[in-house]
């Protein structure tokens, strides 16, 4: 059985270097990057969150160029990932779109870098999804990561990837990509 | 016991999408997110392997800005992942480096986003890995892929992440971190 699983990627509330809570830009890397991890797993959607109206539309504009215009051309196998792209004002929009009339809310999984206590082992989030069809949501922050009250709210939080008492600055495209794939990627 | 590992990602020789040999274009993005993923797993160091002058030059300046320059002070964790940065002209450069005056030649391990005869499963290299300490050179082309030749001469090839038959374009910055991750990663 495959999972429903959907990736957000949030642009705020997320933390800065001096851990206030902040609104970060939105970067085109970071939708091709996480767009293709996302189809290679075969999930359901990627929503890139931002409140921010002219994030909203530079988005768009880079959502039509790679699924309509030159970019779709140049690079085809590029349509299906972008296809996975969603944009959401915050978390409770995600929420809406996930659901999309279903009863069941979904079941949100935050990730952090740092040491927390509560945790889940990726272990135990795979064979979760191989049991329950979910659908889950993977949260993940961008600038210095996801406020408390992200983390508060959701139904799980992952352990972080490598050891965070020796050095936890993965990129959020690497931390994508590893998670992904330590969830749904094939075990040989 | 930890091995020692090595990263090279190949800008030249690599295929372009009609299949012919070219050289790629340095981009600043490989560089942090390989870098941040190298210093993650542990990694001894990552080279980024280019013919072109222009393009050494360049990799130099951003490594001076991040590791000494206005780069370093405003990110400072960025500065040990920089470090482990080194720029080479071709691979037999990365072999003379990776021995330094020691007798052993590195064991050069290709990746490939294609389906491939002879390919060593990721456990299979795990297991080595534990064993033997190395040093082990793991190879990694932009564009459409390391070139024939490359693949060729190789001690390894390792199978393709996900499924080839269904879709493989994952980004370059994407792969690393999972084959890392997959290599060298705590398993839970």
């Amino acid at each position: 059985m495959r999972p429903e699983v959907h990736l957000a990627l949030v642009h705020h509330p997320v933390l800065n270097k001096e851990g206030r809570i902040v609104t970060t830009a939105v970067t085109n890397l970071d939708i091709h990057d996480n767009a293709r991890s996302a189809r290679t797993f075969g999930l359901a959607s990627y929503h890139v969150v931002t409140p921010l109206g002219a994030q909203i539309e530079l988005v768009g504009r880079i959502l039509r160029h790679w699924r309509e215009g030159f970019g779709a051309r140049r690079v085809p196998t590029r349509v299906e990932a972008m296809n996975l792209v969603r944009v959401s004002r915050d978390l409770d929009e995600v929420v809406r779109e996930v659901k999309a009339g279903r009863e069941a809310r979904p079941i949100m999984v935050a990730t952090c870098a740092r040491k927390r206590s509560g945790t889940t082992a990726f272990k135990e989030m795979r064979d979760r999804m191989a049991r329950e069809p979910g659908p889950y949501v993977l949260l993940f922050g961008t600038g210095y990561g996801l406020s408390d009250e992200v983390l508060k709210a959701a139904d799980a939080l992952l352990e972080p990837i490598g050891d965070p008492s020796d050095w936890n600055h993965l990129s959020v495209r690497g931390a994508v990509a590893i998670v992904l794939d330590r969830l749904l990627g094939e075990r040989g």
